[in-house]
């Protein structure tokens, strides 16, 4: 099981590097919740986050927003993440993943644009593993303007 | 074979950051192909990369042009590489990982040189694993003038 | 016996991200050492290095320090490691892994902090595995005067 949760972590990193943002639903479960928040309110319970979807119709419809209004300035990313520690809960698995998102600018620029921890939950759904909770938990307070995409 | 994999990968690195330049081409098959690319080339299907060697023996070369002339400024390199996807094929394995690549100065500068993926073609040859052929899919189009050492 | 050393190097990056400094100590032996250098002095045979402890004790003595004199600008660390290369040795394990260390002020100014590698003897301490050495080899001889906190 330990295989088949690295790679749904890396198939997930690898959906949003490639902007197959239309991808990213599909990770969740149909009431998965999706969560950017930072370490600072993370600690102090505050439950505010920075980007938040609590199913996978939200996720749908923040993607459509993204490929219509086309706002952003565009860029894409990279993932990097190290091993996973792996608990298994009542209802799945208690997964935790020290993760660098780098941004990379149309022009080339790139910078290490956030550092962190996933905090994932992750159930059987049917025969695929799915996230019924993916919790991203930023190390900077400092939140930049552009982060549009799902990290 | 997952393990061996991984280890090859790592092996590697550990090569190209050590600066062990001339292990360098026995990682490769004979007629194996390595090349660096940047995603844009990539995805526009374009052949042109920014380093290219179609064999071994042009891989000796390299290394060889590199320690006589050594018209570059000392720097070191330091990968960190996510874990890879790994899918048979026909003639052996199919891989991708995603890369972070520091560059260290010799005053002691550190910057992120480098992140993207390698999309590997891994084979049996003999009792050995050995890339048939590795291309480095560069995110950034800013190829920098120090890119002189194998990634 | 992977996993099980995989697990202990993901749980050490764990405590020192987590800021549970208290936890450190209890990663080594008894008469563990731990020693962060350069590359530059660990080439050269030089056994200087940034920071030393040769026990436990002393590493108790260093958190201790570390919380009571609070001399420091508060910080936050994000490791980053790398698949490990290991091999068996007659005591145990000699473990390397390529690391990045992402440091994060209380501002959110995030930077790379240190890249390097860990060497690593990993001995079974009764039922738990622990380091009987660690050495942090970083690439860049530009020591940062915040390097109070372990690696």
């Amino acid at each position: 099981m330990h295989e088949a949760i690295e790679d749904l972590l890396a198939d997930y990193a690898e959906a949003i590097d490639d902007g197959a943002l239309e991808r990213w639903p599909g990770f969740f479960a149909e009431d998965g919740e999706y969560q950017i928040i930072t370490r600072e309110s993370h600690e102090a319970g505050l439950p505010v986050g920075i980007m938040y979807c609590g199913s996978r119709g939200m996720m749908e419809d923040r993607v459509q927003a993204l490929r219509t209004a086309n706002i952003y300035e565009p860029h894409t990313y990279r993932h990097l993440l190290a091993r996973p520690r792996i608990q298994r809960s009542a209802e799945g698995f208690a997964v935790r993943s020290n993760l660098c998102v780098f941004r990379i600018a149309q022009d080339g620029e790139t910078v290490v644009f956030a550092t962190g921890r996933y905090l994932d939950r992750i159930v059987e759904d049917g025969a695929a593993l799915r996230f019924r909770s993916r919790q991203v938990v930023l190390d900077s307070r400092r939140i930049d303007i552009l982060l549009v995409l799902p990290l």
